[in-house]
């Protein structure tokens, strides 16, 4: 099987080392990461198990290597690759392109004990910056616009500086947190608000990510036992928590997603929030962000050990307010272990 | 003409509004800004000149306005377009899809005047940053690491996170600063050493692009009057300096592009650092941080009044250090304006 990549994490998988511009060829017995003259150093003492080719030019490069070695077939993910860069490597090379959706994420759905390593500890450093985070609301957070509180929340989720964060964080107060992708506005944080966060960071390069909804309070924490003073939102809370930790307990290797998914749809239902449940339930967690496999309710994809995925149920009242709680799992022996 | 987007900024051009998931249409007599439902009461608000159709399936919906019109012919940038995604509509559509390179950059070339005055404010807004980044650095750099600095960097020029950033900034020390796409190390900063900062950010979308490189003392600051220790850097300073003043000086409207290149290039080669002087004299600035017109050796681009652009030579010695300096030029009636 031949195939190249061109996304950055797709290579990093292949060889240990990737950049910004970079082009991954893997024929039947070699294998080459093409990049130019600025990775030299770089590219030559990370890359393994593929020769590393320095070519500014690196469409022609690729179109050369396929040429010498008469490559009949070549696999490629058409996601990955923009209408120039592929249409450059065609024209030169007489062979058979077959794209495949998704191949890198298809390759990388189990992850082996080193990533389960890797995330375990990504995981756990976002659960120890929620922490730092619930300190810096409580002494500082009154009173500043989302705005300021999404900085804050950077600051310390990357540790000022240290590490990458896996996505913009999200920092939502009340109705703002109805939008499941809220972007920051100038609305200030009060005493009695529901305060979303969603927030993940990354350790080397394999990511975090993790919501909690609390009311935030003097001495507030992000745990998830949380008293909210109005009762719809307390309800809608203790259903979406009740939805959480159905899914983490019932999980199992052998179910299909989408019985995953109905294990926290079934108790939001139930519960009449239903309607107010307006996305899927996760998705697979690694060098991405959102990986294979997703937890959705029309997916059919057997969960099998080795996986990682975020169990995320949620209730969205639009102009009132919004409720999510995420944790990473990975599947152990059968079932889903909290990271 | 027609003609189909997928940049975000290439759409913003078009319409004053863009988001993340978004496809643009540009009909004989009509245009569509295509978005998921996510984004319909912000879409609906901000789009000017064009019908906005919520559809989650954005190609589906592109085909479907491209085959009700009965289109001949359609115009679409390769590089923006995924494979995937450009097939999707390529296959249920029976029309002629012409590739053009750089079209939504070709027709920014020339700014108008509100673009103007909004790339002047981003310039403006980035060396207030310089100041108080300076202020920030004399107070508590001395020791910090370049990924410290680069935090920092990013929080003053954010001012801390209120704008986005045009790229993330470069805060390079000595033999890193050889490096010209340089990424932050370990490496602390102590008195008597040679620092660059690359550094800018967006003011409503517009960027700015700034380099400083400079004597890193107690009281330092980032103005191009420095004064080094060694006689060298001091050498090498004061002639990239002098290339950067005379192509501000000398540049016209009516040169092509590598005449303009060549006013920098010329004075370092005369003075023997030809050979360390590894890249372009500068790029186009506006809505994306790299646009046209590019200032290089090899473009026969005509200058004219209205395009904006870095000046930005540099010397690098590798291993020991680099130095550059850039400011963003508007041309005016004729010369190079400083923003």
């Amino acid at each position: 099987m031949n195939y190249m990549l061109k996304d950055e994490n797709a290579i990093y998988f292949e060889c240990g080392y990737s950049c910004d511009n970079a082009l991954y060829l893997s024929l039947r017995n070699e294998a080459f990461f093409i990049t130019d003259s600025r990775y030299t150093i770089d590219a030559t003492q990370h890359v393994r198990k593929a020769q590393v080719v320095i070519n500014g030019d690196l469409y022609a490069q690729a179109a050369q290597i396929l040429k010498n070695a008469k490559v009949k077939k070549v696999i490629f993910d058409p996601k990955e690759w923009s209408v120039a860069g592929f249409d450059r490597i065609r024209s030169q090379v007489e062979c058979t392109f077959e794209p495949e959706m998704d191949f890198s994420h298809k390759k990388r759905i189990i992850k082996n004990d080193e990533e389960l390593k890797l995330l375990s500890r990504a995981a756990k450093l976002g659960a120890k910056a929620f922490t730092a985070l619930a300190a810096a609301f409580n002494a500082e957070g009154l009173g500043e616009s989302e705005y300021r509180l999404t900085y804050k929340a950077k600051s310390i989720l990357s540790d000022f500086g240290s590490y990458d964060l896996s996505f913009d964080p999200i920092v939502a107060i009340n109705k703002n947190a109805a939008k499941p992708h809220a972007t920051p506005t100038s609305k200030k944080l009060s005493w009695g608000d529901l305060l979303l966060v969603d927030a993940g960071l990354k350790y080397k390069r394999y990511c975090s990510d993790r919501t909690r909804t609390v009311f935030a309070q003097e001495g507030f924490g992000f745990g998830t036992k949380q008293t909210f003073s109005k009762q719809k939102i307390q309800k809608a809370y203790d259903t979406v928590l009740k939805a959480h930790d159905n899914a983490i307990a019932k999980a199992r290797s052998g179910m299909k997603a989408k019985e995953v998914d109905a294990l926290t749809r079934d108790v939001i239902t139930k519960a009449g929030f239903g309607e107010y449940y307006v996305h899927s339930t996760g998705h697979g967690v690694g060098l991405d962000i959102h990986e294979m496999p997703y937890i959705s309710t029309k997916s059919d994809t057997i969960i099998e050990d080795g996986m990682v995925f975020t169990i995320e149920p949620g209730i969205y009242i639009p102009n009132a307010f919004g409720i999510r709680i995420e944790d990473m799992v990975a599947m152990v022996e059968g079932k889903a272990v909290v990271l």
